[in-house]
Formats: structure tokens, C-alpha cells, sequence
């Protein structure tokens, strides 16, 4: 179709290793003029995050410190597959751990995204759990500190308009969730971020 | 109002630096526990994509190879903001540097995204461009190669629904297009990425 190729990798060698990802270098060959150029890929294991919905029309919010942008953030719980994980289920252990809701079905698969492709190998898969009741304590690891709060389906798509949940992963998964359920919470009026123009 | 406090920052020491980003350690203390942890924080420069709309009620979008994913993708154009430029400019100079399309007046802020708070410091902003005609030829960055192609805007949302569309910034600004223009693109009737279920 497009004459778009991709580029053949020579080599890849490991430039740091941390907790969370390898930051590798990528030597490849530019299929149109044959020459190599050196990219940094950042080495990174599969993410999950997933949406909690009750019964009584309510969705379960994060809140927790981020050492990324040194600030407070809203999100739904999320984390890493552990090696030989399920997805599915590493997003519903990340539930229960970070909020202490869960489930008896299974949640469902909303879709898959790649966090960021020019220099990320990973995905992000994305669920919804409905049917969740508080059934536990949230277990933090070391260094977490999170309180859940809860609230109504219906206002969901106006943290993402009014700028109060600005995880792009958050954000993505709720879009999925409206592209699939349009019906169960309403998109609003008008107005992504007006509170926060530049 | 919640118990959550921000981590107190005792330094940030440089681990490796790549184009693209820096990689630091980040040493704070737990609030709570008075302990000091280390956490790897990416420094990252501003990042901002656009939606070109024209004005025959089409987007248009860029297929390109990836670093990261090893892989060919359709997005929309964006990229890096130059230190000190505006970042609308930025939006609008990669929408011309990539498609060769421009419009007569100015890119529309739709609203801003921490790409990853837990690890990244920086933004993305996004815009959307109404008017945009074809009126130059591309201009690529060494490395670059990219093919654009236009899309009704009612097949938009589909591309995501279908999971043509992976890049989670990319979904967010046509998240964030579907909050603040819902009567230009219609959502697609049902599923998010269902063609692709793990």
C-alpha cells in the first residue's frame, strides 16, 4: 500500500537499566538511503490500567503523588504485568491492591494502546470491571499511598473536560470507554480542558 | 482536603543523557514515613500534536516507522516544542513540516496531558486546525519519512475504535476533540478496538 518501510535493526545495546525500563540504544538502516542512525528506545514491560464501576452507577478515582511531574494526580488503578502475568488479571490484582474494590466477574478488555510508539516498545492494556464493591484493604507497596474515592458515571467524562484527571493513559482509557459505552456515561455538553487554556 | 502530601525532593542527579530526554535519579522523602526513596524521572521537553481539519470535512493524518514499537503508524502530526517557542507555533510548524498543510488562521487549543506522571515531567499539548489546505511539500527532519493521507471526520473516531490508531497521545487529542466537537465526528456505534482482543 504506502511506500512507507520499516527500518532493519543492526544492533541494540543497553545503555541503563532501572526498575522500571532498560534505556536501550537502537542502531537501524534508513530502508531509503542506507544509512544507520542510532535511536533510544526505552526497554519496558506491559502496563495495565482499568476502570472500576459499582452497582450503584459510580466509578472508583486514585489519588496519589507522582515522582514524574512531582505533583498530586487523579487516575484509575494501573500498573505493571508482573513476568508470566495475565493482563487481565494484573489489572484486577492492581484494583484490588490500590483500592480495595473488586469483583466476582471478571473485568472485561477495552483495548490496547502503545503508550508511546517513537521510543516506548510497550502497550498499555486497558479494561472495566463492572459489578465492583469494596470487599478489601488496599494493599500499597512500598513507597505507594493512594485514597480511592468514588464518583457518579455521569461525571467521568468532565474530569477528563475540566482538566482534573490529565493522565494520557487515564484519558485514553476513558475515551475507549466511550467509544464502547456511549450509553452509560454522557459526554459533556462542551469544552476539553477550558479551565486550562495556555 | 485529602491526606495525600507531596514527597519533599533532597536531589535530582543526571543518570544519562540521550536527544530526546535526560534520565535522573530522583532521591525524596516519604512524607509519611520520613524514609528517602529514589525514583527514576525522566526530563522531558514540552510535546504538542494538532488535528488538521480541512475544509471539505476531512482530517488529515501521517503514516510513518517508529523507533519504539519497531512498527508503521498512523497518527497525527506532532513533535518536540522548541526551546522558547510558542507551542501553537510548534504545533502548527510540525503540521507543515509533516503534511504540507496549513490553514490562514490559527490552530485551536484543545488542552494539555501529562504523557506519564508517574515517570515524566514533561506535557503534551494538542491542537486542532480548522481550514487547513495543502500549501507546501513536506519538509522532514533527517531520519523522517512520512506520507499523509486524509480521513473523513466521521471515520475519526472509528480508526480508534478499530485500533488503527494506537498512539495513546494521539487517542487523547481526539478524545479531547470528541469532548469539545461532538456534533463534527460522530462515535462510532459500538466497540473500542474490538478487532483486536487479546
Amino acid at each position: 500500500m504506502e511506500s512507507i518501510e520499516s527500518w532493519k535493526t543492526v544492533s541494540i545495546t543497553k545503555q541503563l537499566g532501572t526498575p522500571i525500563f532498560r534505556v536501550d540504544n537502537a542502531v537501524r538502516t534508513n530502508p531509503h538511503t542506507g544509512d544507520n542512525g542510532t535511536f533510544v528506545v526505552l526497554d519496558t514491560p506491559q502496563w495495565v490500567n482499568i476502570i472500576p464501576v459499582t452497582g450503584r452507577g459510580t466509578v472508583v478515582l486514585i489519588r496519589q503523588y507522582r515522582h514524574g511531574t512531582d505533583s498530586i494526580t487523579l487516575e484509575i488503578p494501573g500498573g505493571m504485568v508482573e513476568h508470566g502475568e495475565d493482563p487481565c488479571l494484573a489489572a484486577m490484582r492492581e484494583c484490588v491492591e490500590e483500592t480495595g474494590f473488586s469483583s466476582p466477574v471478571n473485568a472485561e478488555y477495552l483495548g490496547k494502546v502503545h503508550p508511546n510508539p517513537a521510543f516506548m516498545n510497550n502497550e498499555c492494556l486497558m479494561y472495566v470491571w463492572f459489578g465492583c464493591t469494596l470487599t478489601a484493604a488496599p494493599q500499597f507497596d512500598t513507597h505507594e499511598q493512594i485514597e480511592w474515592e468514588e464518583v457518579p458515571l455521569n461525571a467521568l467524562h468532565s474530569l477528563a473536560a475540566d482538566g482534573s484527571i490529565t493522565h494520557s493513559l487515564v484519558l485514553t482509557a476513558l475515551y475507549y470507554f466511550a467509544l464502547k459505552y456511549p450509553h452509560l456515561a454522557a459526554l459533556p455538553a462542551q469544552g476539553a480542558n477550558d479551565g486550562h487554556h495556555d
